[in-house]
């Protein structure tokens, strides 16, 4: 990798945690320069402007977490033990989150749902593609007789998305990770309730 | 109401709803300036500076919100009515919100969790008050034999919390209140099922 890319994947990164952390509209060029450690020329040579900036951190968060996502997955053979290891990952929350400041979706749709349309934009889809993980589990659930044929698919991914970024939330503010275990406890016992066909737990 | 208490009121008024869509970092004194009509010193008449008037916005519109919550739940004679219409008052979110920019606690919890320890601590106590009315509201009905004793209301009233705010944020960012509804249909098959001793639906 050239300098020069080098010099902009380290400021996109640490802008990533620091705009999760503080949001867009909290963070100043000066927070970014303290971040970075770089005079105003030296990000301005990168990005035309904050909004370049954060759109491209947003990009680089979601990418960090999708790849959590995919860790968590990896080598689960039952979509339940998928479903209940994804809404793990935030049991940490407070102690070891996967990104710093919390779940960047989360915080990136509450910071700009009416204000910045771009950033929205890019957090409509990064919630598209989510759902869209979310679907081929619980489909191939389907497919291999674990889950019911006749559950709402739809719906229940909602509700467990709302459940995880809520119980974030919780967490985040009362600086206790435990609210968030409490809501996955609760997901996981939703799922085996909802979709699983057997009433026994899997886990 | 004095003429000083009324333009104090109506300062109060205007910030919250600023603040609840812009957020306190994305909110200037020159947008509470356009908001109120008023001049900067007019407003720093009343207030020592932004801190102060968001706090008192932020309490301003959690007052709101409880009165919202409280006729909600008026003339409800069950236990499981009142969880359910107290949860369906986000169900208009982006046509008719209760308050413009969606839920105070939410989007404060959110905007300031990182950054603002005396905003931070407001929504604590916010979230506190929410609890313990969902709390009051299981417990009479364990008392009145609607709900099953041996219910982990703790643990209920942190997952349905989360999943109402999270249902919320996912509205707020389509654009559209199916999401919340969805999310509040699961949650009434949630109390439903975790809570009635009847296996019959109320509602």
């Amino acid at each position: 990798m050239r300098k020069g890319e080098q010099t902009k994947e380290h400021i996109v990164s640490q802008a990533a945690k620091l705009f999760n952390r503080q949001g867009f509209h909290g963070s100043s060029i000066t927070d970014i320069m303290r971040e970075t450690g770089l005079r105003k020329g030296g990000i301005y040579n990168h990005f035309a402007n904050k909004d370049e900036l954060a759109l491209q951190a947003f990009d680089y968060a979601v990418e960090l977490m999708r790849e959590r996502y995919l860790q968590a997955i990896a080598g689960k053979t039952s979509a339940c033990e998928q479903l209940i290891s994804l809404f793990s990952i935030y049991n940490e929350i407070v102690e070891n989150p996967p990104l710093e400041g919390g779940c960047p979706l989360l915080n990136t749709a509450i910071d700009t749902d009416d204000t910045h349309p771009a950033l929205k934009e890019k957090a409509r889809t990064a919630l598209d593609r989510w759902r869209g993980l979310l679907r081929s589990i619980i489909r191939s659930g389907i497919d291999t007789g674990e889950f019911r044929a006749d559950a709402d698919s739809e719906s229940v991914i909602i509700f467990l998305t709302a459940a995880f970024e809520g119980g974030v939330m919780i967490s985040k503010l009362y600086d206790n990770s435990e609210y968030m275990r409490v809501t996955a406890r609760q997901m996981a016992q939703y799922i085996t309730t909802e979709l699983l066909i057997t009433s026994e737990r899997t886990l």
